[in-house]
């Protein structure tokens, strides 16, 4: 951020009186630009046991096999991004069974929040941003080519439950290491 | 928004090419300038039985109760937030029990998490943005003067939930309503 979105000025970054951070504040009109971190909502779609991927059709990670997942946008709840995501990523209609993950990812600002799905029918098909999808078996789940570590982890923490009969809420952080996940 | 902040031109609302929504795009340098929801984080403070509100010092509400809450900053988690925030408006310190509710107020473009907590001692004061906090027995809530829908959904559920002894995670929404909840 260069420059003040009312204004047109210049911004610095300095301290707001009574606050205790650095912000981006103009040096003209004094608006102080808040920044915060963004949600991205998905569904882990699952259908008869399997559960449906979309292998990525944009950058980053592309070709890799990802969950339906996108950024929240305005005057929405994350159920509607998650199930508007589906339907955009995966031509997936799908029934909300329970919130199921909650992976904050600190060091690029953003939480990524999962619902468990159930596909209404075996109607899908592969979104713009996508170059196909496909059901896996949860012994068939191509862990080689997941796109994110937030994906993984809630695949991951999907078997595990499966086993368990049990979906509880995860709560769960991504730090970052020095040995990147692949992203 | 009416200039870009990377170049310092004007933007224009236009649908992008591959979009479907009215974006914030810059006339010259042609930036997309995406604006996303927001989260809250709070913490429902309990000790012995009893819940710590916050007087607020602030507008919005200026001298209603509320839960220690606020916005979640860059490079935190909403467990991090949430108790930051109880440290800032109630000096308290905190053990988080459990995610307890998520509240989307999509006509504000929110999206409201509360955490159960645990005062780790009887010490609490009043931080900046407070003009004094109190420890209230569930039957001395004082509902006449709550500050947000948020935290009266939060605390609503939590009287009920105690009735249960059972905290599961709530996700709800608070839609706009022409009877506004006073806010």
């Amino acid at each position: 951020m260069k420059y003040c979105s009312t204004c047109g000025h210049p911004v610095e970054q300095r301290v707001p009186e009574g606050d205790n951070r650095h912000r981006y504040v103009c040096i003209s009109c004094e608006t102080i630009h808040y920044q915060n971190p963004r949600i991205v909502a998905g569904t882990v779609p699952v259908w008869q046991g399997k559960i449906l991927l979309c292998r990525r059709a944009i950058e980053p990670r592309y070709g890799y096999w990802t969950l339906p997942a996108g950024f929240m946008e305005n005057s929405e709840t994350t159920l509607e991004a998650a199930t508007r995501e589906t339907w955009e990523e995966a031509l997936a209609e799908v029934t909300v069974d329970n919130l199921y993950t909650i992976i904050h990812v600190p060091h690029i600002d953003q939480v990524h929040m999962f619902y468990r799905a159930t596909l209404t029918s075996e109607n899908f098909g592969a979104g713009e941003e996508s170059l196909e999808t496909r059901l896996f078996a949860l012994e068939d789940i191509p862990w080689d080519e997941i796109s994110f570590p937030t994906v993984r982890r809630t695949l991951e923490l999907y078997v595990e439950d499966v086993q368990k009969e049990h979906f509880p809420v995860h709560v769960d952080d991504i730090r970052y290491s020095m040995k990147p996940q692949g992203r």
